[in-house]
């Protein structure tokens, strides 16, 4: 049994991380830490998971000296930078699934999220998204477990971008997210009744998901740039991502547009491509692992419109990590993440 | 006190119809029709009104002989087409809700409906968007009230087009809608755990908004197009719309897009604009008929990006067909409309 | 036109005033206070107002010296104990919608709010229930507003209690409150993920409003007493109350039963008696002063089983305000309050 | 591994039978019926289920010639009784989820249900609900899993009961059901605008549960009668129950009734008691077969009262189904449903 161990245990994507972890079978949680709450059970703190733990929240700083096979940061951006060195030892792995380390350029990280990051250590994080960095995955140290927005515009994107069949300018992503990818901590925008029974936009084309867009796909295609609007659905979980993009074919057909995507997917155990009539559904991924994804042609107007939908909690955080996990161990890829998904 | 009739009483948009008709102190509603519902009281069929009318649902044949200033037409497209000329009579006007007559070319409306209107009639019908036809409602026998998504994607982008501020192909019309706005009739899609904790789009690029969209733009604009498509939010009422529209201009500023934004719509009534950096939200228009309008710009990529807020059974049906009745009664066009909305 | 002031404008309770003080023909809102927002306009910080009030939200403290006609104390319950007095003037009625004031027995309320009131006021104050107290309101200088689930649950209970059909002791009411119930203070429990897909119970048999509601009812059949416990519903506003006790009457029907409502409610404006086989729903009710009352019979078990419907922030709190208001500034009572439910 | 049947695979509880069924690692699906889509792969009628199962659809008439271990009817009523002898074969458990063979007095079925049972079977078969039959359901053939809300009630009454603290009259069960308990079947009454922002009762006094939790409940007290109110949370998973008996204790604790249920139920894998001053909640037992039961004592009134919360399809429909499904072959009694709930 490998040990880890989950720090930040009682924001939404510990709390995600403890669930999909009782049920992973080579792998143990050895220490969970709650600054907060440090010295309570763990299972006494999230009755959800009432009788899967024993363990104690812990302080971060009592757990520096202990060795792990695989070290989750489910902290803020902030105190991710901060307590990353302590964990990298010779034969941890890091898996941080703050933003802390996915921007290569540290200025640009500067500018995007309003203070510094440790740059030698961004430069050697692996981005975590297996679908396209899994071979660096496997022999990363510290992985960046990629943001839950990227995650859904991304893996729609890249195979398109990689045959030029659109173009890499003038991309449109429209996110609409459940309201637990904006955290765990009590603010009067996420109150229940200001959320509820409401729709809105948020940091219109100023969300930090943008470079972070913006660096992945530019590895595919030299320049990429988007225009990014975030949306919040008054429900907890989920992630549905319309995406249009302009056509550089002029004769392309539909079902040559999901031959992209089934093809580039074929082998991907958490990619599911969506036939035509069909489309993707958050309330079909929920709990689970897999983006599911549709493509649409608009020949009217040359575009083409890309849908991804995902559970943010999983494969927008907590599941991916796991997965990076299960990639850096040298196990099954799928090892405590082939639950189905719950619906309704 | 002018005669009023509301044809399919019991839909959203008949509720909707006369809990504001209620409130309106100039208007007297003198009939209803309700054919599965005829014989049994208005007001024990929508409990929610119990005690504010007196009348009896009837069914619409039995209304043909009877004399009304204006009739409200909330039903199926196809029934709007039967029953239309029913009650175009001398002194009556007629105020369609539904998408009968609102495409000027048969074609098209035979195209993206699957059945046929009455030509003549589409063409003698004014297209019932206060804030662009306003002299025409005032004239107008036959007034073709707009859809919801029309409503909430043609106020924001026509000062833009008419400027000639954005170009007028490549928008991208990203619409989220309540699920009032597919009606009462139950289905199994629209049955409640489907749709909770769900979010999906529907219908894109094949909506049958999108030709009325393009032709009331195209007014403006000649040639407008656009590439659409519709979601279904997990809640009741309100259409948020996102637009994407390619800037002209090199070099103007947020500043420059909010006045442009302010001098069109500064006499409108039920136009609010919000300034940044505030944005609309579907939960402070909900109840009532305005439509809150922002601009934001891309400078990155020189994309204009709108976004409106409305509620889909007021300023998207019932409230903006009673706007159109005031102004073709030649009544101040806000009475009965002046209710604050409900938040939360 | 009388002048009132509307202390704690941007709670619920507040915003709730401003929305139904501005379809009141006869009364100008003068003066709102939000400490927290002094200096800005009250429609920038109530969005869903803007374009209703020109006012600029001010202190509290600087408005002692200012005469108004009514205050509507909308603020915390220590809050309205701290200021009542200064707004007690020789031509001002002041409404307090917190629950200050409801308790006579001050020993009482210092066990259950555990701080104390101001005795003398509290004994004073009348409760302001109208379809309980409407001649003593008419002449309150200071009103208690009700609860909201004592609205909920007396109103149902009374003529019951008066006619001695049911015990007075053995009573159950299990309470449904949507989330705004709660006030919009931000807190971890109320954090929307929290309470979305969740429904609990809270404060079993220990929550304020037992003795409020006690206290009204033994003033009908003395000594009577309730077990009470309340719910959150992962919903907005409405209140749904089930009640149930225990029946005197060895032979009474279901038609005796609700005539025993019909009678005891026949004149009262916002009172509505729901028939069987239809129940109330707070979805008729919602935004409206309306309470929706029904009763059933439990033949097997000599159980009485009533289920009243509010919207908790009109009926029961600012709705019932104004309601109290215009009894006190002798309105016709419905003035103001006539809107129908908005539905769905 | 063992070789099941689930029929009515399409229906809310066949859907979460076949989620559940693909965790089990003794256990395959061997058919699945729908009649509907007969001749469809499920995976594809099953959105969220894609890649899970590679089975067709059948008619059950197709199935009734094969062997199974295990058939799970997941059918309504009529259709269970209709087929249920086809598959009472010589090696095959039945595990019926309907209500078809869960009262042992026939007439008493006709009464409740309006159509005859076959008194025959209903009279064999073995209630299902382990924590009280768990002997009887490792021998039987036909096994008759319980209703949601029987599960909900007759868990945390009957240690009660059985020791004699509460009466066994005058027990009030107020219920409070997500949609999805209600089937999958669209109709008026649960499309999505009727059941979201409301809140109802619905059969009070009269729905069919009230005689099987009569019958569980008299095996331990003889003649216990209840009075049940369901109602309609507009959620889509999750029953919460909160119960009233009167005390036959004069000075019994809240520490002493606590330990009845932790006495009571300490082996029960699925059981778990909530210790003031906790409370369940239903969105910490989501997508798990927990059952989470806590008890007050409201000393003013002599009242003990009880709280448990299930998600109904799981605890409440199959996975109790797959509970007794592992007593029945032998297996430990958790296989397949070690999940934890899914927060939030």
């Amino acid at each position: 049994m490998k040990r880890v161990a989950v720090l930040g245990a009682t924001g939404y994507s510990g709390i995600e991380l403890l669930r999909l972890l009782s049920l992973h079978k080579d792998v143990a949680v050895a220490a969970v830490s709650a600054d907060k709450n440090a010295g309570l059970p763990v299972d006494s703190v999230i009755p959800s998971l009432k009788g899967f733990y024993k363990l104690t929240c812990q302080k971060i700083d009592q757990l520096f000296d202990t060795d792990f096979d695989v070290v989750f940061l489910a902290l803020p951006h902030e105190q991710s930078v901060s307590v990353c060195r302590k964990f990298l030892k010779k034969n941890t792995v890091v898996i941080d699934i703050s933003g802390a380390f996915r921007l290569k350029d540290a200025g640009l990280f500067k500018k995007w999220y309003g203070f510094e990051t440790i740059a030698e250590l961004s430069a050697s994080a692996v981005y975590g998204l297996p679908e396209i960095k899994r071979e660096q995955i496997k022999k990363a140290r510290l992985i960046a477990n990629p943001g839950c927005y990227p995650t859904g515009a991304i893996i729609p994107l890249a195979p398109f971008l990689r045959k030029g069949i659109i173009k890499n300018t003038g991309i449109i992503v429209d996110a609409k997210s459940g309201v637990t990818g904006a955290g765990r901590s009590p603010s009067q925008d996420l109150h229940f009744p200001e959320v509820s029974d409401g729709f809105k936009a948020y940091k219109p084309a100023s969300h930090r998901h943008i470079p972070e867009i913006e660096q992945a796909l530019s590895e595919i295609s030299q320049g990429t740039s988007i225009t990014f609007v975030p949306h919040l659905v008054p429900t907890n979980r989920g992630i549905f991502t319309t995406i249009y993009a302009v056509s550089e074919k002029k004769k392309i057909t539909l079902q040559e547009l999901e031959e992209v995507l089934m093809e580039a997917y074929k082998d991907e155990p958490f990619v599911r491509i969506i036939r035509s009539p069909e489309l993707p559904n958050v309330n079909t991924v929920k709990g689970s692992n897999f983006i599911d994804i549709a493509v649409r042609l608009d020949e009217r107007n040359s575009t083409i419109i890309l849908f991804s939908a995902i559970d943010n909690l999983v494969k927008g955080a907590s599941g991916q990590a796991i997965q990076n996990m299960n990639l850096s161990l040298g196990f099954d890829e799928t090892l405590g993440l082939t639950l189905p998904p719950v619906f309704p």
